[in-house]
């Protein structure tokens, strides 16, 4: 009997889960030195929530109890995001939030969707948000970005730029030319990279009613990028002219030169990053990989200011979410991360017999309390053998009762030195598998 | 708008999340010094793997999307336990993996039963097993109880003590006395706590077609229990004899006298745990937290023999389950641990103005680069008020920058000094919230 991989529900091998497992780690250090806390919503929203998004209901998966009659259950969707569920935690919970509310939140999320390369069916997401109650200061879309870049910087991956632009801009420069469905507008820009311009101007004309004229000027903004003031100008001798506009440019500029001022590289503004959801109302950010571009955008977000209302109090907030098992996936696809072992174990007991055994666990226990992963010996076989197991693992010391002593042998050099059990530590290195770059 | 919680799909506030996550951060260390790989395996199993385990299958939520026709998505359910997915997932990578394979696991479970008090539709289980390729020797029926007593020790929580038992001995035992359906007999003897000795009398006469002498011989069996091999003695003395029974005995007693010279009065034999599931072969664990027995079992398991297998080999193991959201739950309930704080910032940068945010920001760079979890106030607003922002949260530290120079207050003394923000460390505690017991 063979069991074949389910297509989309990426699955990884324990020292693969290791990468996963050392990027969610410093993600979440990184997240909580921003101050960030942690929260985990319910896997499952009701259906109504979900689909005020609209454009994404075909994703969903809803949930029936297998023996189960009509119920509520039928009404419950598993999350595609971690933004919806997060609306709603802040309105259910807003009575007992402090704000700003800063949250991170790691977790999976399923849509229904065809899989290929990069996109899955399940995977995991990493976001941080801030939410503010009524207002929130613009200097928060300056912040959020770097707190991406800072988490990402500190992991031996590839690196990482944010493109940013801002919904004002567009909407305000869409308005001013004259066309109409600005957020339909959007979201065929938003595929510029996908399909390229030609295809772009003529959907606009097709699907937005836009002229060409008016693609063709959308265009154009689209092709603005660039990393100081100098973008505001060239937007501005496209000739269009919006307070609306100027806000964004502003704000734009703002953002750029304040974020490159406290991390010098880290993000450039790109007037094609157009971001397809509607309830964006400023910065919006993309990410890529640099040498990794063909995998899109690994880190996305942008401010919001009317997701979450509950008709009497407004909560807006700017938040981005790194797709984590779209960047796992690549790393151990393309082997340019590794861990340094397949498993936890620091020292492996060696077992001389089965009468043994519980001696070789009392040594065990005596390193684990101390902070050193230590598995014992699972057979007394021959110690060529119980050598072997450690090394198939890639466990660096193997532990030795002998006659003269306690002893623990480095199988890297093959060194082995006399050792007590209360006071022996390896290299600070050694205690727990790190990741390697390997290309 | 008031959004209403969904009835058996827990939330934590952040700071009872802290709560969960420190438990979750102390399991898994514990797991990793033991040797255990982690792994996470997708939310769903093809439905006909589910409803192997039989009578949980009206517990299942099968999944549908939205608006798709007919597809393979019809035969998926989200996994109810760790152990289904753990039987599959050795069999479909057996080939990759390492044998014996320790894991842990620590991930959401669903199951659409009625939610009541502990009980959850929605909630966390953290699993170890050792699996085997043919054979799995016995001492790791002794040392996985273990690795769940010392995961749970090191905690603020209410001592742990395992109640174990093996199911040779109810099986050898119920064969010595002619009761035919061992397996019915099991599930009944085990509602022994929920609905005592008489009810369980008359449903063995009634269910399972034992005679009112075999279900008296039943439960004088279940009422044995100790912490050494006078336990055996006590079960001979009701004068059954089988080679299974006399196995099981010798292996109960081997379990609690060698766990128990490890750590003592980490396992008691009591021949009323029963565990209801078909696949157990060997020993079966419940453990129950000292002062809160009425919560039920908050870590279960125990060694099944052919689980997993592809017809050709079989895969033998041995594990343990901890219900995380159900132990959580109480002690957040019980308010009996809390966080020392509400959020991670150990150190509030306070700005002056606005045009002092960049120089902040910079301040917190410097704190957070050498591992102090920093904030900056959100707004420029009075001291005394950045200093309750602080103080609401429970941030011991605010950071100044006058006249003077740069200075930290410890709010909780008034305490004021000079520090430089690339040298002053607060005290090691004060870096990240710590659990505390509170009563």
């Amino acid at each position: 009997m063979k069991i074949a991989p389910l297509s989309g529900f990426p699955e990884w091998l324990p020292q693969d889960r290791i990468v996963e497992d050392r990027i969610l780690d410093a993600l979440r250090r990184t997240f909580e030195l921003h101050g960030f806390s942690g929260i985990e919503t319910r896997a499952v929203e009701p259906l109504d929530q979900l689909l005020r998004k609209g454009e994404t209901s075909k994703e969903i998966y809803v949930l029936s109890r297998l023996q189960g009659g009509p119920s509520q259950d039928s009404e419950m969707g598993l999350h595609f995001d971690l933004t919806v569920p997060l609306a709603r935690y802040v309105l259910e919970h807003a009575g007992k939030l402090d704000f700003p509310f800063k949250r991170y939140q790691m977790q999976k999320v399923w849509r229904g969707e065809r899989p290929q390369d990069g996109r899955f069916r399940e995977f995991v997401q990493a976001d941080v948000d801030v939410v503010g109650e009524q207002t929130l200061p613009f200097h928060n879309e300056v912040e959020l970005p770097l707190v991406m870049v800072d988490a990402l910087s500190g992991l031996p991956i590839p690196r990482v730029v944010v493109r940013a632009s801002n919904r004002k801009i567009a909407q305000g420069f869409y308005e001013a030319v004259g066309i109409e469905d600005v957020g339909e507008t959007l979201r065929i820009v938003d595929k510029l990279d996908k399909i390229g311009p030609a295809a772009v101007a003529e959907t606009l004309v097709e699907k937005a009613g836009t002229t060409p004229q008016q693609a063709d000027l959308a265009l154009r903004l689209a092709d603005v990028s660039g990393s100081d003031a100098s973008v505001a100008d060239r937007v501005r001798e496209l000739g269009q002219r919006s307070d609306l506009l100027e806000e964004g440019l502003d704000e734009l500029v703002r953002l750029v030169e304040g974020a490159n001022a406290l991390i010098p590289g880290s993000v450039v503004a790109d007037l094609k990053i157009a971001r397809g959801l509607d309830y964006y109302t400023g910065s919006v950010y993309e990410s890529v990989l640099v040498g990794h571009e063909d995998l899109g955008s690994i880190c996305s977000g942008g401010r919001y200011d009317s997701l979450v209302s509950d008709g009497k109090r407004t909560y807006p907030g700017v938040g981005l979410s790194i797709g984590v098992s779209r960047l796992v996936s690549r790393l151990i696809g393309k082997a340019t991360v590794s861990a340094t072992r397949k498993v936890p174990t620091c020292v492996l007991i060696a077992v001389n017999d089965e009468g043994a055994r519980a001696a070789a666990t009392a040594t065990a226990m005596k390193l684990r309390r101390r902070g050193i992963p230590t598995d014992v010996s699972p057979t007394a076989a021959k110690f060529g053998k119980q050598i072997k197991f450690a090394d198939r693992r890639g466990i660096p010391f193997v532990w030795f009762s002998t006659d003269e002593g306690e002893q623990v042998k480095d199988i890297r050099t093959g060194e082995q030195v006399e050792a007590d059990p209360d006071a022996w530590v390896p290299e600070s290195s050694d205690y727990f598998p790190q990741l390697k770059e390997t290309k």
